[in-house]
Formats: C-alpha cells, structure tokens, sequence
C-alpha cells in the first residue's frame, strides 16, 4: 500500500472515531439529524456514506434510499412518502437521494411536469423551514463530479462483476442529458438554498479527499464533539452560494 | 316516531344519497379530500361522522383517531405522525380530532409547552397551505356546544351502558376548564383561519340539525354533484370569521 | 314501528351492553379475540359486524377488510399480509373476509392454482392451531345465505342509491357460480373445521335473527360476562361438524 | 499486506462475484431467501453479513435486526413482528439474529417464561416448515465461537473507539452464562432442526475462514450459478445433526 494510501485510511479512522463520539452526543442530547446526499449518478454517494455509517449506531442510524414511488403515492402530497423516515429524537437519518429527486431527475427525464417542477421549488424551503423550526439539523450536500471523470465511472461500472446492481438503465441518460442536469442543478440551489437548510457543492472527482472534507463539513455542522473537526478544505467542501464559476458544467 | 323525526330522517336520507354520488365524482375525478373534525368532548363528532361514512366506499374513504403519541412520536417533528393518513388521488380522509389537539387539549391540559403551542400555531397554517397547493381539499369544522348542553350529555354518557367506552378520564376536566377551552380555541380560531383552510363554525347543541348543516357544507365545498345541496343555514354554520359573540362562552 | 321491530331492538340492545360489559373483561384480562365473517357476497357480515362493533370501544377494536394482494403480496407467505393485523393482548379484531378467500373467491374465480388452494386448506389449520395456542381466541363464522334470497339482495343493491359502493363487478358471478361457490364452501368446512378453530354456520336469511344469534354465540364464545347470553337458536347458528344437510345449495 | 491476507482477499472477491450472479439468478426465477444469523455475541455474524452484503441488489436485499419487543409486541403471537420482513419474490432477508432469541438469550436472561420457550421450541419448526412449503428458501447458520475467543473479543471492543455503539449491557452475562447459553443452544439445536431448515454450525474462532465458508454454503444451498462454489470445508461448516462432541462448551 502507498503512502498516500496509509495517510488517507489514518484520517478516515481518525474522523470515523470522531463521528462516533459525535453520535453518542447526539443521543444523549436527543438531537435530530438529517443528512440529505444529491448529486449525479456515481458522484460518491454510496462510498461517502458506507464510510459514514460503517460503526455507526444501527439503532439510531437510517439510511433511507426510496424506489420509484407507486401510483398512490404519486398522487400524494409530494412530501408524504418522505415524512415517515424522518429522525426522532436521537436519530441520524441519512438520505440517499431525496425529495430533490424532483429537483433533478424528474424533470430532466420527464418524470413529473414543470408545473410540478415549479411547485417544488417553493415547497422545499417551506418544508425544510418547518424541519428546522422543529429541530431538525438539515445538512444538505451536493456532489459534483466531472462529466469526464463520471463517464469513465459509469463504464468502469459496466465491465465490474461486482457493480451489476449499480448499473441503471438510467446511466446512459446520465452523460446524453449532462447539460439539462446542469441546469437542473443551477435552479435547485439557487431556488433552495436558504439559511434554514444551506446546500454545500463537494467536489468529488477526487473520491478519498471528497469523503474527508464531507465529514469533517457535517462534524462541525453537528457540533459538540464534532467541532474539534478539522475544517474542511474549501477547495473541496463550499457554499451554493459561492459556488459561481466553480460547478462542473 | 314523531313527524319531525321523520322529517329529519327524510333529509338525512337525501343527503346521504348525495354524499354518495358527490364521493363517486371525487373518486373519478381523483380528487383528495380531507375534513378535520374538532370541537370539545361530547360536541357531536363522532356521531356526525358516522352519518357521513354510512353509506361511503370503503376503500377510499378512512377514518383517523390517533391514539396518544409515543415517546418516539413526542421527539418527532409534529405533523409526521399525521402525514401518512393524508389523502391520496380519489380518497376523503376524515380525521376526528387532529393536530389541532396542540391548540386545544394540550395547552390546555399541559401536555405540550407555551413554546410548543406557539410554534404550531405558526406551523398549522403553512402545513395546510403547503397540502392546499398540492391538491388536498380541506375542510375544518369546529363543533361548538353550549357549557350547559355538555354537561348534560357527559351525565348521559356515564349512566349509558352502551357510551361505556366513550367515558374518559379528561371528561371531568372538559367542564372544569371550561374557560380555558375557550380561551385555546379563540386563539385558534384567530390564527389558524386561513384561505387555503378556513375555520367553519357549527352549533351542535341541537344535534341533528347540525349534521344535516355540516353535511350541506361539506357537499357545497366539495362541489360536482355536491353543488346541488341545499345551503347550510347560516346560524349553524358560519365561517369563523364572522363568528365574534356567536361562539359558546 | 312494528311489535316485531321492537322485540328485536330491545334484544339487540341488551346484547350490546353485554357485548361493552364482555370487551370491557377481555381488555382488562388481555385476552386476544379474532372473530373471522366469511360468506357469500350479500350474506349479512357488514350489518352483522356494525352492530357488534356500534358501541365497541375504539381504541381495542379493528374492522379488517383487505384490498385485492399487490403483485409483491402475492409473491409473499400467503399469511404474510393478514399477521399485522392479528389482535394484541386485549383486542378484538374482526376480518370481514379473511385469508379463506383462497378457499373461496380465489378458487373459483380461478385467482390461485388448485396447488395454491390445496396448499392453503393445509396450511390453515396449521397456522391457525399455532396462533390458538399463543393465546388467541378465534371464532369463526360461516355465513349462509340461499340462493334465491341472495339474488333478492343483489337486485336491491343495484337499485339503491345508498348501496353504490357495496355493488361489485363480481356479483353477477356469485349466483352464475353458485355451485362452485358451494363446492368450495363444503370442501373449507370439512378441511380447515378443527378443534382450534372451529368453524360455526349461521343461516342468515332471516337478517335480523341471524344478527342476534351471532352476537349470542361470539359472547358465550368468549366467556367471562358473555357467559350469562342466551343460548344461540340451534336452528340458526350449528357446528360445521354437524351441518350435513343443512347447507344451502 | 501478507501473502495469507491476499489470498483471503481474493478468495473473498471470487465468492462474492459468485455471489452478485447467484442472486440476479435468484431475482431473476422470483426466488426467496431467507438467512437466518444466529450465535453468542462477537461469535462473527455483523462481520459476515457486511461481506455477503456489500455488492448485493439494494432493492431486493433486506438485512433484519429487529429492536427489544414493545409491550404490545410481546402480548402478540410470537412471530408476528417477524412476519412482515419474510421475503417476497426475488428478495433476499436476511436476519441477524431472529426469532430464535426466544431459544437463546430469552430463556437464558429469563426474558421469558419456561412454558413461552417450550412453546416456541414447538412452534419454530412448524412455522419454518410452512414457509417452506410456501416456497422460502430457508437456511439456518449457528456461529459457534469458543469462550476464550469471545472473551478476547469483547475486551477488544471495549477498548476500541469505533465499537462503542457495539458494546452492550448483555456483553458481561455471555461469559458469565457461558453455560447456559451452551445448554440452550443444544436444546435450540437438538428441537429446530428438521429437514425443511436445518441448521448447519460454523466454527468461527478464526473469522476470514469462517466468512469463506459461510459463503460457500449459501451460495451451494441457494443453488443455480451458486453451485459452482467450492465444497465449505467440513471442519468449518457442518450440519448441526453431526454436531455431536464438536460443539464449543
């Protein structure tokens, strides 16, 4: 193993010991979190959160990845199928991908209308203010990859045994609709992002160091323990709202 | 049988074959009804919904009392516990008591804090604009007894073998309280009206007048073939906006 | 109101204070009860089952009707999806329809394979005893209807506006199907009738009659308060075990 | 990284390869597999799972770690918490430690009564021999570690920072009731096993041979491109009705 390598596995371990402490805080101070991870197919969001999760508490941890809705659900308030995964207090909730999921996906593919598209954006803040006010910590995280590096990802995936159940017949939209995902991405953070609930852009081309900075960013955001986090580099780790120039188009 | 119980039952009947056609439209038409009945114990509610429900599709017609929270359920955001029962395409959704308890028995009987209470007040009308914009039609009614007519019938209750299970431990408190009821549901009334949801008011001390009033209302605001009911006399039912010194003191 | 009438109301009333006076035992001692309503389409298990649940307390009572399986239920354990809804210590459940619909509507609407029907009249009693030994209650009833007073019923529902909702699109197969409904109906009782579970056959042409002699049998059934019911009519309510030729065909 | 350590790496690799196609093959025939991971605590079932797991279907695999019982829950059939994680078509759940804490630490820790855990010894088989015969492909792994091992183990984990959420109140009784966990465990063993789900025993003081074979047996019971899969070494895995005088006391 290089170098590299051992510094990169020393400073996970370090920031795993650190979430753990942080964790026990939150139990025992009854806080709710909740960690919302965006961003385009093979961005990082698995790997982030298996090293997240991996010696978290199973029973105050959830990670919550939601299939397709069903009809019924469909004709729902758009919010309900989320409301029953949301932490109590104590818990940590992880979602992977999430009601933005109409923020992206869904419009870009044709899966809902832009009237819906529309309505979305102004319910997302509303509803993310009445989390806050009811003391929920909202982390919301997007990861930005390179439509290079995800092109190589995506067929790295193809030719690996191991990854048959991460191919979609989704990925190939992935890189043909790159740009309308783009403008996807630009209207949802700048349409909610709000102080309530901020979204933070990671750069994650380069994977070790995206899964660092993404921890240290929700160590420190959670607090007590969590604070003695480094602070995360802010080449890698920074605010949607000074993100101008610095997304992957 | 006396003539004016017969003439009740004549109404009751046409307004139930009513109920059924206007339910048949909402069902095709996939619309999503939600009717929030509160007011004090022994007001009328249960009875009222019965006749509503009668004759409803079962399938897409629900009933919801929630049961007291848990501890769980206590730590959550407040509406979660609620969100699950709401309405999809084509369904009415009857909840019998709702979140309105945080403006009424539990400030009243010190089961949440001013704080709690203060903060719902706020989260009640945004939580229904937001579900008003996403298609659920909602309908909130507030069943209003007289102190006298309330003590009455908890008497009746607790020497009726059949209304056994319908004594509660609070019922002595309904009375006793009595002001402080009054005084949660002015604040209520005050600033949960709003247009996407707006309070109406109905006097329930003459029992069957009031359910055929409500059933009225509650056809006319669903419209289809709901429209065609007759109006709802205007001094049993009246928007809560136009209530000052006719409410039960 | 007829002489007739009001007998039958005085004995219904008496039975229900029995009933809350029964349910009121069942709860305090925890028992669980699981009353199961199966018969042909129009035999009375709706108007049965509301006047046993009318002054049921709400809390320790559930009316289970389960919509048509979705493909994944159909794919589970054929008893997967009726376990959530068995009773916990204190409560009565009731099913208006039950997992004997695979010895039933499945059957002879060709819904299940013959393997799939053999497989469920061995598996019932079987699950059935398992549950009888953890402690649950199970009353079963056989609700028997003839022929031609059935097609009376169906025609009436079509033309009454109150019962649009109770006319299904499988009604016309109940009288055209009749003997294979009796086929299946003979081949359930002589299967899944054991000491257990005990299947009880109620002649429910005579609605009102049938009514009362069911709640007779479910109270003495029961025991505790239920004990001081009159004997059920023989005539109406018969053991399975001793229904050779009192069927209707 | 040593010689030894590589081969385990890409013995693990090639099995879980097999794996990924062994349960699109599953997935693909609408199979059900339930695995059953039972064993003292550190006896090396989190670690097992997490390897088995780590590439299979998110949306068709389930792993089940059910929380203590609540008081309803306990006053319910014993296996109806257990019901609703069984597997649908194609899906495989696994149960990380399972109804059978009914034979193991209940009984031990006196969580139960005698007459509940003769009764569940009696129940167990008849209930796995009815989801069988429903098409469950049911496949039982006791984790048998030595009392020195275990001991060893949980002192790591006291001491190590990334187990803290690991560590439990119950972790001082297993060595303390070191003995009767083994006479439990021999009853379980001696009552539960039956040709429709057998249990097989894993030796499992040494971890990485451990997690080779288990794999191994799973991938040649479920069958297909599973088959394929080397034999499991037969002092390593082993059918609990040859257990005899090779069990660890």
């Amino acid at each position: 193993m290089s170098k590299k390598s051992d510094a990169y596995d020393d400073a996970l371990e370090q920031l795993q010991i650190l979430l753990v402490e942080t964790q026990a805080w939150t139990i025992d101070e009854g806080r709710k979190t909740l960690i919302v991870f965006e961003g385009r197919d093979s961005a990082g969001k698995d790997g982030a959160i298996k090293r997240i999760t991996e010696y978290a508490s199973p029973r105050q941890t959830r990670v919550v990845a939601l299939p397709k809705p069903t009809e019924r659900e469909t004709s729902q308030w758009y919010f309900q199928r989320y409301a029953p995964h949301l932490p109590a207090g104590g818990e940590t909730v992880i979602f992977n991908r999430s009601w933005y999921n109409r923020a992206g996906v869904e419009p870009v593919m044709g899966f809902c209308t832009p009237a819906q598209h529309e309505q979305f954006l102004r319910d997302a803040p509303r509803f993310e203010q009445m989390l806050a006010e009811n003391g929920v910590n909202i982390i919301k995280l997007w990861l930005d990859i390179s439509k290079k590096e995800q092109a190589k990802r995506l067929e790295e995936r193809v030719e690996d045994p191991l990854k048959r159940f991460k191919v979609s017949s989704l990925d190939s939209e992935a890189q043909s609709r790159w740009d309308a995902y783009s403008g996807a991405r630009d209207r949802m953070l700048d349409e909610t992002d709000h102080k309530a609930a901020p979204w933070m852009v990671v750069a994650t081309d380069d994977k070790k160091t995206a899964r660092l900075n993404i921890m240290r960013h929700i160590l420190r955001t959670i607090g007590g323990p969590g604070a003695r986090a480094d602070k995360p580099d802010g080449d890698v780790v920074f605010a949607a709202s000074k993100a101008s120039g610095r997304l992957f188009r």
